[in-house]
């Protein structure tokens, strides 16, 4: 049973840890292996240097570095970033994070003078300093996605500004609405997305760099100095909070789950409209999948993993939030576990985005279908009741009066639109209603409804809201 | 077994249901048990009255009632909300909900007429209306008591900021802070929580009533009019979307999870400074409790609360995410299941806040034992390591040689105050190191560090923006 | 804004606390508001006295009661049962949890000689057993509402061996199946979760009682009289895992959590085939919901509901989980939060069974639908491969000759059925298979499949087995 | 910002899909890379490869396969299987999951019977046997490691049965106990880990190969033979439940959430015990780990991570679950999403068990500091109530006589020792008690106390548990 890897496999440490000094014996090798975290933030290696170039340049301004030993430095690191970006960077089994790896990489090719670079440093405003510059980036990511997700929703409710559908609640037949109507119903969803995501990336804006381990430093750093060769908009208040603060990991993932939760229920709607008993829509062959075994299936499966995939970026939060639970101040190792979630958040919502993007893309919708769904009479009993309020009958007693011809034209086999003149003079007081379809979605024209000329204005506010996301981003890149 | 109950006990309804029209038997009495909700809902009668009689005012305007009509209803209202004032308001065992509770109640005060209060509006709509007028109040509420907590812990910052004490990492001993510092953290974590629910409000802040079940409604509503009278600052701008959303509620009870963490943090931390072994702080005896069998025990329950219930509302957050995970657009019944998780997660984090400033009103810290835990002088071994940088020694050979030095020191038995001038030569090629604790912690004064006078201007900083918040929240009530 | 309360508004303690002799002061009310558990825990009151009762007979018979000490703690305890079960007894403000409150009522009732039965026993030991107590009989009374369920998909799919239906995979129609054959997939998922309960209540057969606080007694306790007074079938055997350890509330709430999935998927099942599209069964009216605005509309509330309330029982996995993670022993206060979670997981999966129960007995199938939705050809694709296995073309190459005669057809608007014997012979050098829907269903005869056949030993099986069950219950009350 | 890889870079499919006949068009780059799952199940190779030499083996005595088409199947089968043993098995973009792969690349070796394997069997019972059988050896893997954790912790309980400690509630020292008990309190929760993995390995032992992709299959499968083949105990008995049944998967997670949940509370411990204010333990260098910037740290990050860990397997959990909610039958795709979680899970847990008792093996233990923790006499108070129950005082005024002598010295500077005799007499009508603390535990002999006789007995039974653990899984393998 192999794949229960022993956890005893691990070999010598082959540079001295950070902390060798203080600690006699080498690190035992199960210890090692299970306190790495460089698989997981290896991705960071951007962050962290591009973290480590304004570091020094600050140590440079600081006269804690000389020209020499700063451009010594720089250059190191430009070389270890080159070495990540052509894929030669080796990770060796002792480095135990991200940090140590550049490090270690940096002592071997410039020396001892990159022992100087973590001066008024610690790795724990450093790994912060780097998520939050990874966070703010995976924010805006995550919003050019979901932008060109509504574009596309936008340009199909544009081809589909009159064609009718049933609306449903329940999952049963409610009312008459319009394709593009049901479409901008996910725009605006995405735009709640889009601003939480905004907000969050706005909270995460602080630089911890500066904070040292827990206590800030006694040496003579300028931390405003960093924040603005980094980007970020301000410095963090307290040190103890800025190591022990993963608000802005929490923040994003929760976010992140609520708009695959918002995708899951785009997933869900495609796998149920796509069935042979709705045919609502159907998708090319370059976006179904078949079966193994049954040579005549065609299924929906990217929409299904939409689905599932929203489960996973739930477990995220959980995991975040438990492994903060009960944590005192400030640092502790607990926080490592911050990355798997957060990225795995970020990683499944990005391409479930792309992936629904590119499905609305192709999707067929079968508008026949559609209208023929929704010409049941029955999904005009709103108005019947409606129309009887206008001609002063109290709601309650007009959804009575309508209720009641359903239920009796159900029982004979007819359709309310099958009532003659005299059955609705007897029950409503004035003549039969009109059942054109048409007709009843113009007739929807409170604001937000789904008549095609508020839904004209919808879209045009949708389009509008879209270009102000794409000017914000512009300013965040 | 009596306490797992028969599903079978309830009783006939006693008046039609809204719907009874259409259905032509009366509901099954365990359908009735098992789809009620208004045990639940019942607490939103201020906010499902407040919306019924703006609601009625629109209409009024919009023709659809005359004067007498709209008095009627509006006088009627009133005195529901009366009774419910006075708690003699009876709930029925056939009321599904709050909102059938108070047309039932209206109905048998003021007849007939109560039935034209629902045309151009449906529950779903209804409901979201109320439920988001709640979550506004719930957000002001949560934010007045993030305040309070703040201003007691600024307080108790303020008496301590001398008061030296070691700060943590991993739980070991770190580097010395104050007190001030410690508890100005916590200040800064609360920042972010208030924020984080001013957001949640403002995205809440939009009417969805006048979206009808889910596709507007052909009566002439004004909905922008409804908006103004209730103080919302906008209307929804798509029916579907209005009635299946949710959004508020998640974003609200995940802010509260994560203010809650933060809230199990602190709790966490009182229970470790009020064990005999650190011996940081005690409780009066008002708010200690103590052991019904051991006689000596004096234990700090409330803060090992604070600690267990964020685990509540972590619940309440996978309760509400993966209640919504899946769902077709647009209103499914499964929505019902909404309010218990944000009710429990407000409510469960009101008490708490409020629970956890008065007792740091309370609390008594023993600033003796906190200066002599930070007097190790282990603990100023960054600072020697930071001094041989200022002499030139790259950082990572002075952490090496300071490392050495502790390990040295250990095995026989000394501190690093102990080393001789010799001692310190010979390693450092300079003097012996200040080892003073007061001179250490004027020495952290970097922004956001641990020295006093910055202590004091984070406290003023911070001390204006509870000021800023507090005239936010002026605003909104 | 009355509803969020103040926590400042509780009167001060009518009677001294258990611990009032240590403590110099009465607890302050928000302490004793906030740290009150009796709202939860007074349904434990069965369980209370009964411990208490089996508790004062092993004192007795340790010679630590006389006959008559204990004959007015017995009486008394009887005493305090009656007036619960007459909902006669008033809980005070100042009770912390029942069992205080039993404690306090017992001393009104008995005087000084109530304060014998504390002895040897401390609340810590004490609600572990009544909890346990409670959780032994909440499996008892889900095993058995399991069985109702059973027993009433059982006859339901007695009288459909015969009724065709598709299966769907992906929600596409897959391959034919009986509606006997789908109903028993149920009945087969809920045989694990009787079997899970079952598992959990036999791990959680262990009396605590015997452990005090944390450390044992020095008094001579008879443990194992204990047990068999209270029907465990054996002792703890560490004390402070005894009073550390909520495994059982864990186990038996996740239990809940995986049937409550079940009950989930079954609700979504009900609510698609009620569909309007799907049409394969109805609601009576009974067991329907209509719309507060709509006339026409009739809902399967109750299934949207059995799904929605699977998200709460999650919440209360996670909320026990995320409580006790990284808790050190022994017992810590944040245990206090273990009886929510497992009430509503208790509750709501007793209801929702319940419910299921009865909505099964009530559901009308629409076989024909059923049938005519099996009846497209393409659903015999798998048999038409396998035909040509059996003709000794290799599986895959036979999928491929099937896939492609399937997008012939569609392509040029037949079926497979359509193809003539010349086109059978061409494609799969053999005569045109059978298209009988019956006879396919009767050759899916393997182990486990849809054959009527298959499905009479199917039944028979399960019925063994839930007989089983129901003998295994007759033991356990 | 290259780390938010698009979507679009997969190249062509080298070979067709085994579906490829039903749909005219190549899938979509995106699509294959947002559905693909073999870089999770990849790891199931073994499985895989076993379960189709079982399915080839029973179509050959079916009668559906040649002698010499099983031959060149099953050496295929083993060709592939001992290209990933050797780590030569390339893995192809278009490969969508590893029973793809395999099947593909036993197609590259011997050509078109490799098509042949596919007879009566889908990839919704194959990846569902994978799984199982992955399952069933998880359990006894993860069992294994439990009692190597067991085994360890009592033979440092054997060392420490006289080693007096305090034990705690509320983290406040409640009476003394030995390190022997204390640690025996965690192999007691292990056993209940170990037995409910047992339970949900020996309810995952049914093979559902011969459900076909939801309804059996027409060929004349010999499912009993395949289980035995695979030792499997039993043949799942529904077709539908088989293919959308993930339970297993669901109470092994659950399972491992649990045991690290317990591994987070071992953790917490370890933390605390290793503080400087508790002392009570001390990490080897090997197995601490030190600061990067303060030079004096030492720091316990394993037992962190254990802690934080816990967060994770919660996660899975929740993953799982929420995936599985409201899934109609049989199979979704969503199911696809049961891999990373259940082998998150495994692999987590299985690493912190062997890291735990890694950790254990070295921990040096402070006996000197423990005892002088637990000699405070207060600790003693409970003994002296209960001398006071044996004088025949009712204990609850026992307790508040005790409770009131202890404030009493606390006031006055003394402890319980220090009262006088006359004090004693006075305050107990008695003589003083005897305070010395190993007679003290020796007195606490009940039932699962820490008297070090019951200790020996304790030790006993739980070594024969062991015992029978590991006699239970030599049989399993």
């Amino acid at each position: 049973m192999s794949r229960f890897a022993s956890s005893a496999g691990c070999t010598a440490p082959l540079v001295p840890k950070l902390w060798a000094g203080r600690l006699g014996e080498h690190t035992s090798p199960i210890v090692e292996r299970y306190t790495s975290s460089v698989a997981d933030d290896v991705r960071l290696y951007v962050e962290d240097i591009e973290g480590s170039r304004a570091h020094a340049r600050m140590l440079l301004e600081a006269g804690l570095l000389t020209p020499a030993q700063h451009e010594a430095l720089d250059s190191g690191l430009q070389t270890v970033l080159e070495e990540f970006e052509a894929g030669t960077f080796v990770v060796e089994p002792a480095d135990e994070d991200v940090h140590s790896a550049v490090e270690r990489r940096l002592h071997e090719q410039i020396g001892t003078v990159a022992g100087m670079l973590h001066a008024g440093r610690s790795r724990n405003d450093q790994v912060a300093t780097d998520l939050r510059l990874f966070a703010k980036r995976a924010c805006v990511a995550l919003v050019e996605r979901i932008i060109e997700l509504q574009s596309v929703l936008l340009r199909r409710a544009a081809e589909h500004r009159e064609s009718v559908m049933p609306s449903y609640t329940h999952l049963q037949r409610a009312q008459p609405v319009t394709l593009a109507h049901h479409l901008l119903a996910h725009v605006a969803m995405l735009r709640r997305d889009a601003e939480r995501l905004l907000d969050a990336r706005r909270r995460c804006d602080e630089l911890p760099l500066g904070s040292g381990a827990v206590a800030g430093s006694t040496l003579p750093l300028d931390r405003a100095r960093v924040a603005a060769l980094l980007g970020f908009a301000a410095v963090s208040q307290n040190s103890m909070d800025a190591v022990a603060d993963r608000d802005f990991a929490v923040e994003i993932t929760a976010a992140c789950a609520l708009l695959m939760t918002h995708c899951s229920r785009i997933g869900e709607e495609i796998v149920v409209w796509t069935s042979a008993e709705f045919g609502f829509a159907a998708l090319p062959d370059t976006h179904a999948t078949g079966s193994s075994l049954m040579p005549q299936k065609k299924n929906a499966d990217v929409a299904e993993l939409a689905r599932g995939r929203s489960a996973r970026v739930l477990g995220d939060v959980v995991t975040l939030l438990t492994m903060l639970k009960g944590l005192p101040l400030a640092y502790n190792r607990d926080l490592q576990e911050d990355k798997r979630p957060l990225f795995d958040a970020v990683d499944t919502t990005l391409d479930t985005l792309a992936m629904l993007a590119n499905l609305f893309e192709v999707l067929r919708f079968d508008t026949d279908a559609m209208r023929s769904a929704a010409s049941d009479s029955d999904l005009l009993a709103t108005d019947v009741a409606e129309l009887l309020v206008l001609r002063g009958i109290p709601f309650r007693q007009a959804h009575e009066i309508v209720g009641s011809l359903v239920r009796r034209t159900h029982t004979d086999g007819r359709s309310l639109a099958d009532l003659s003149a005299a059955e609705w003079e007897a029950a409503s007081g004035g003549a039969a209603p009109d059942f054109d379809l048409d007709a009843a979605l113009r007739r929807r024209k409170t604001l937000g409804g789904p008549a095609p000329e508020e839904t004209a204005r919808q879209m045009d506010a949708a389009r509008r809201r879209v270009e102000q996301l794409r000017t914000a981003l512009d300013g965040m890149r």
